[in-house]
């Protein structure tokens, strides 16, 4: 389906990799992909100012349809002038749909063909979510792209439960499709089949042959090894339409941007750099910081030297006494540097794509760091 | 004492009541006053970032001896370059003794000749706060101002308490002039006296006659009746040098500053704003507003129409929802308008003084408040 307001047009492809460097537009401007949307979950990506948030680079941000229909529910937003206007941010926005949230957060979920049923993790309360009400929510939002409601399985689970959960993923895309009313909202939809390639294949065939405007790969960073995670994107890869947009959803890890970049993702979105950031872990070109470390106490040194952001005007010093003072301004700053850090990144790898060299882009980066990571890599 | 970069000069005096308009100039910079100073308690003004707070109108701040010295510790801020480079505020810094903090936050203090002796609220460990040792902590810090140690007393306390803090306040001050190194600290002695006209005015004579380049009243706002407070100032003022800045420890409220910017007052501090701001109070022209309250939930309007703070981009209804969900977003926001409201109001007080109808000014602000008013007024 082409929508007048959006498009994805593939400005250069890399020769070792599957990289590709992109432009997708939508109706509240260009995103310049592969890109990294930072995740604001309920209409906030926390601790940020939009002047903030729009000088760490980013272009397109996230919301979260469950988060946002529990508070302050989207008849509320509807009525502020939608999701944009309610949060002071004219560039374009994503929604998921629930269906990770239903997964990872309510309790007691209930899933039948018809929908899921659920309580609340506020209040407890119970609710129900089906694919039409998904996009009744995100169209009330008027965010630029609608996630499909999707089944999301914890792993391992059986062979059955997992064909299930393929099957009900595809059908309930069609319906969201069927229900969409607004012209200036564009779907994707997210192929599940956890780490089965035959599944992931099977998933992504599926809703190849409904011409969706974007596909997702969905149920990942859910526990799995990162080299599990890269097979699966491998799996799923051929089987999508190469004219549209790629999104994996909730990764990553600096690396695991770079390797699935290399595998031809364009859309990324984690709550990594913003989550760390508030717990006083700071990535870096070097790897990453734990700034609570007493070494830290005496250090004159920004995060990075050659780092715009405005942590990277004091020193690691007054950083670590931030955090050690349980100070507001210690999870800001490393918010935006983390985000900073993170789209300085993509930026990287696209001005590589454009020259031609991303494999070696990938390598010196990764090369870089230590290997103190971050276990930590699902979204919220 | 005159000492080389520091200057007051007073450019209009107001015919009706006792305002002045001046610049106090230090070795970091000029500030207009009447001037308010937001509390940077431990090295950062809550939530706020360099350039949101320089954005707030702010041109002095203040730290906090008692806080900074037990977190993180006055020579970690001297090896990171003293405290304006340590926290990246290249303006002009005062910072308090540390004698309200003994009087309210650590626990049992024990005040003799000598000093006080006391344990950290942090991590209950017993320390000495002597007048020498509160000076030689400012001059690790390195503030442009430092004050005097004083010694705070509960309100009501016995004539003789009362006489004997402030005979001891006058010896502690005398001592502080005396254990100073730095050319480029100035000192400001604290009068004390309660609510008493007499020992009030004692307090401010035997100070004057020490000659410091500025004088504070202090041990107010501890829970007195405004019109108490105004009484003390007015007795305490006419025995200052009036050629020397006036600042008012810890307060207040709007009005109360007003009230006494007309008795003479050229400087302020109070954590009323920041504070008020992180549990959704706002300041405004029309009087507070409490913005968990569910009349805020669909209403469009920026706090003040007019205002050109980062928050009065958004509307009541999200700033609402910002408390509402516990949002990191909805303190700084509220704390980056209140402190613009606060500045926005002693520019106008300055403003009106240079024009020669103060007294109109103040009589309009309080008639555009509301009777909404929180209790809160007391530093930390």
């Amino acid at each position: 389906m082409n929508q007048p307001g959006f498009s994805f047009e593939i400005q250069h492809t890399d020769g070792q990799t599957l990289a590709r460097r992109g432009v997708f537009t939508t109706p509240h401007g260009p995103v310049d992909t592969p890109a990294f949307m930072p995740v604001g979950t309920v209409a906030t990506v926390k601790g940020m100012t939009i002047d903030q948030l729009r000088a760490t680079g980013s272009q397109m941000i996230l919301g979260n349809t469950y988060h946002l229909a529990l508070r302050p529910g989207e008849e509320v937003i509807r009525d502020l002038g939608g999701l944009h206007n309610f949060m002071g941010w004219d560039g374009p926005i994503l929604t998921d749909s629930g269906g990770f949230q239903l997964f990872s957060l309510a309790r007691m979920t209930q899933v039948t063909d018809q929908g899921a049923v659920f309580r609340s993790h506020i209040d407890g309360s119970q609710l129900e979510l089906t694919p039409e009400r998904a996009i009744a929510i995100q169209e009330a939002l008027g965010s630029d792209v609608a996630m499909v409601l999707d089944h999301v399985l914890a792993l391992p689970a059986s062979r059955e439960a997992m064909e299930d959960a393929v099957e009900r993923t595809r059908v309930w895309a069609a319906r969201c499709q069927e229900a969409a009313t607004r012209d200036d909202q564009a779907q994707f939809a997210i192929v599940q089949g956890g780490l089965d390639p035959e599944l992931r294949s099977r998933s992504a065939e599926g809703l190849k042959e409904l011409d969706f405007a974007g596909y997702a790969i969905g149920g990942l960073s859910v526990g799995e090894a990162p080299a599990e995670m890269y097979t699966a994107i491998e799996a799923t890869g051929p089987h999508l339409p190469r004219h549209r947009p790629c999104y994996l959803m909730g990764v990553g890890r600096p690396i695991d941007l770079l390797e699935a970049v290399a595998r031809g993702v364009d859309l990324f979105d984690c709550v990594m750099p913003t989550r760390n950031g508030r717990n006083a872990l700071a990535f870096t070109a070097e790897g990453t910081l734990r700034l609570r470390n007493l070494k830290f106490q005496r250090d004159e040194r920004p995060l990075e030297a050659d780092c715009p952001c405005p942590a990277c005007r004091h020193s690691r010093g007054y950083l670590r006494h931030l955090f050690m003072a349980g100070e507001m301004l210690g999870p800001i700053l490393l918010t935006a540097h983390n985000l900073t850090y993170y789209q300085r990144l993509m930026a990287g790898a696209r001005a590589a794509i454009e020259v031609g060299n991303f494999a070696e882009y990938r390598k010196a980066a990764i090369a870089g760091w230590s290997e103190d990571s971050p276990a930590e890599g699902a979204e919220s």
